[in-house]
């Protein structure tokens, strides 16, 4: 089938080459990429046979809903609008009642898969019509990853594509994957911590390599673990700093709102909090309070600069 | 190779079936089980040939301690004592030191694989000297997973079984393994009850079973987690109720002694803990207070109880 | 000077009898209290002279909204809102500008000080213009703590009331006070349980007690405590259920928000929300995990029930 | 009385002198301090006239174990040991045994008071035998603040002194008394953050200082903390650094061994070991896990070096 797709950054030009490979048509629109099909949003919507189908593939938040608010005076009456970004389900929300009333379908796909994807495949998170699902269907098919069997030889269920329900669940479903994500990373980086710190444990990448098969807890990340302890056995070239993307915050949000108790996966969000902190005011008002009751010396911030390597 | 087996519960039984099909011989030993080769540790030591290896698997603790202590006044010098136990590490320490008195090696062993170890292969992480090690290997190779190929058909390194450092560094490998085991059920748990909270995901168990192939999340916990939520799609069946075993308990701790910051690991621990409390005395306090403070309602006990189905 | 007051209920009726002790005129209204002087918020606004004061007393989101809103259409240029409730702070900054595009003042001040208030003053956080503050200040003087000396004698600095800043300033920082009342009786509660569960105390009650003098955690809430403990000594009236009102999702929201790494005061929260759970969904899907992986039995719903008393 | 008091440092010494304003006479020992009256152990326990009190207040561990090991020696039956340091209960235990056997009582005695303790009195917390609290109750009643009243006048229930339990109860009371100045520190540290994070709020100090009266949170701390923001408004001076001194840690450790669940300490302990890190090797791998997987940048160390101000 046809697909426009707005968006040919890391992630919009590896899926757009998976799709090809499938043998669909893409046609390609970004502000700046010279991979780009058409320039214009315009002439991407003229490209394309009624109904179209078009996919966005933006930075959340302004980026995409400027695109979808513009698509949505583009587009016509039988035609659909995905979006596969990183959105909140909210927008979601508003992009499906602000298109569906001109009668354009909308979908928001939450996608993961990272640099890998283009290889193994993406897995998909669709929230929506079922209608508008069943007329995007052979794209999903050509992103998501091959079916696959189990230890045991067994085909596994479909998986890596779920229609998770209604608009906003696609997005909804990824952000919990994402939360779920920060947790296992903060476990497998706490272990990391203690096995470094034990004396008694000589090679501390051999324990976790040897942990990729047979036990509990082997899984995709401790394979890229493994691969990045290959790399720097030490992590002595990195620093323990981490970004979040928003959907870890979202995640503990929602939890809030829903009155859902969450406290390892907001543990993992502060820890990407404390980490990205010169010097923590809460640890300031801490040793404050320390010296003022206990006499405890605090480390005075020049002091304390001064015990830097320059 | 001959092997002696102390043990041959659910774990120690699966096992030996494991390492007699690899082609060595087993003389097995247990208080009880009808499938014991002999009836006494001592007729187990006369029955292997010097140097002998005996493979302790009984319960942690008291149970391991003496099953150990007994083996050092039957065993003689050049035999070794494999402790496949989930023992904690300062046991370890001592028992390499008791035994190591009298000429008689110690491993200790961590090992994985639950139910799944007899078919799939046990993760085995080794703590002691390495000639003992290299004297024990083919029992290893026989217990442990067979070499596999990574998603892009290339083998993987060596795993499922490591030589971790000293005496006691197979247990605390293991026991951190543990650790991130009880932070990655929690993680998932928490993903999968905010998924449960919101309306506007439909299906629950579909969005679970389409992260196991493609994201970053995928594991072999959450292919475990799919096939629980097959047999009972809304849990509903099972009480919200989790033992720890100890390993999670005694990682929290190493933690604390080494000043290793473990927040995730930590919040999954302590959801075990309120988890098996009828009322919490925590939250009479809290409850206490706001009513003091606030004059907020508290529930009396018996008005609760009242409400709850008889 | 002269004050409207809109909600007589268990905060509103007790600050305008603190306000009138203190030789102010108090015009109150509310939708059914028999201790209103008017029925009606028309009736209200011309009871007072202008320019008026009227402070709002009534329940968060909704409620508030809407007198605020009402009183927006009734009230002349000049006048003052004061939302005394337990107001979010954005919508402090929508209504300070709705009332100001008229001209109309608003403040926004949290109240802190519960049953005790009446007799002991209630603190007052202020967010608003300067000169507002300034006209309103009577009514505040009235309503706050008396000076006090500390325990060597000497004038504490002016406590019991503060002008935070902008308008949202004053319910932000009464928000942040709850949130940090959630962490203290949390700290209280954990460590009453943990005094509980060791045998080697014989006396809780008198061990808590103690610390009221001369401890670094002596507190108001410490002595409330104490009252509690001595209504009920080992709080076998009180379940341990917690609501919670709002202000403590609100603070742990604004951390996420501004990055604040928050984890005491979040798992505060997330205990209050375990302690209204009849089971935990996360805790099924670990009890699930852990069966499905090492045969660890899962207590049935059905006998679980069974063990409760009828 | 007469009392023989070993340790005669910041606390030791001001205790001394509390205890000899009250009228009893003190014969102080300290390895080394010009104060001390007697140059030795030995002659420490000449001075006195049996039955013997002889109050230790060395630092726990080893100096603690170590004095009450030799004032076994030199004591006779009928003589009382306290030990009023930071002991583990543990150690209490054993003490108590010990000294037991040669008919020498042993008591614990947690104290607080820190740097305010000469001057307003200390909280004692009290284990061992009721007849041993009896004949050292005179230095008690010293040691202890005076009676106080209430907000209304009221006399308060006798505070500042307990006789908690069996041996090991005083230090165990005091063990939780410091974990629960963890977590109200933390609090206060964490509402601190977010306030200064905030741009609505422009009085930070000042919002902290008016709590201090009417609020539910006010307290000792908080006054203490509204003297270091008066001392450095920003808290400029003053590194996030705050060491811990072992009790935090015992109390996460006893919460453990007891299955209590205690979120909101263990979550005060972990910040205090964050804030005494260079890097963190959790958030190194996480880092590290975040670039494998989705190709995020990460920090080099010689980069981030190179941020710094030299």
């Amino acid at each position: 089938m046809q697909l426009g797709l707005v968006g040919l950054g890391k992630m919009g030009g590896n899926m757009a080459e998976r799709i090809r490979r499938a043998g669909h048509e893409v046609v390609g629109f970004d502000r700046s990429s010279p991979k780009r099909d058409v320039d214009s949003l315009e002439k991407l919507v003229q490209a394309l046979d009624a109904p179209r189908v078009v996919w966005v593939m933006v930075p959340s938040g302004d980026p995409t809903r400027s695109v979808v608010r513009e698509l949505g005076g583009l587009l016509s009456a039988g035609d659909i609008v995905v979006d596969g970004g990183n959105s909140k389900w909210t927008d979601d929300q508003l992009h499906a009642q602000e298109l569906g009333a001109k009668g354009i379908g909308y979908l928001d796909c939450g996608v993961s898969g990272g640099v890998w994807g283009l290889q193994n495949g993406y897995a998909l998170m669709v929230g929506g019509d079922k209608d508008h699902v069943a007329t995007v269907q052979p794209i999903f098919d050509a992103l998501k990853p091959p079916a696959q069997t189990d230890e045991s030889g067994q085909e596994l269920p479909a998986a890596g594509f779920v229609h998770a329900g209604k608009a906003g669940a696609g997005h909804f479903s990824k952000m919990i994957h994402n939360g779920i994500e920060y947790a296992m990373m903060q476990a497998y980086g706490e272990g990391y911590e203690l096995l470094e710190a034990t004396d008694l444990v000589d090679d501390v990448p051999g324990v976790i390599a040897s942990w990729t098969q047979g036990t509990v807890i082997r899984s995709w990340l401790l394979d890229l673990l493994v691969r990045a302890l290959d790399e720097d056995p030490q992590l002595d070239r990195i620093r323990g700093y981490a970004e979040d993307s928003g959907e870890g915050r979202w995640t503990v949000e929602a939890a809030i709102e829903h009155a859902v108790p969450m406290p390892a996966i907001a543990a993992s969000l502060f820890a990407r909090f404390v980490s990205r902190q010169d010097d923590s005011p809460t640890m300031k008002a801490v040793a404050a309070l320390r010296n003022q009751f206990g006499g405890h010396a605090v480390r005075a911030v020049a002091a304390q600069e001064a015990e830097r390597p320059a």
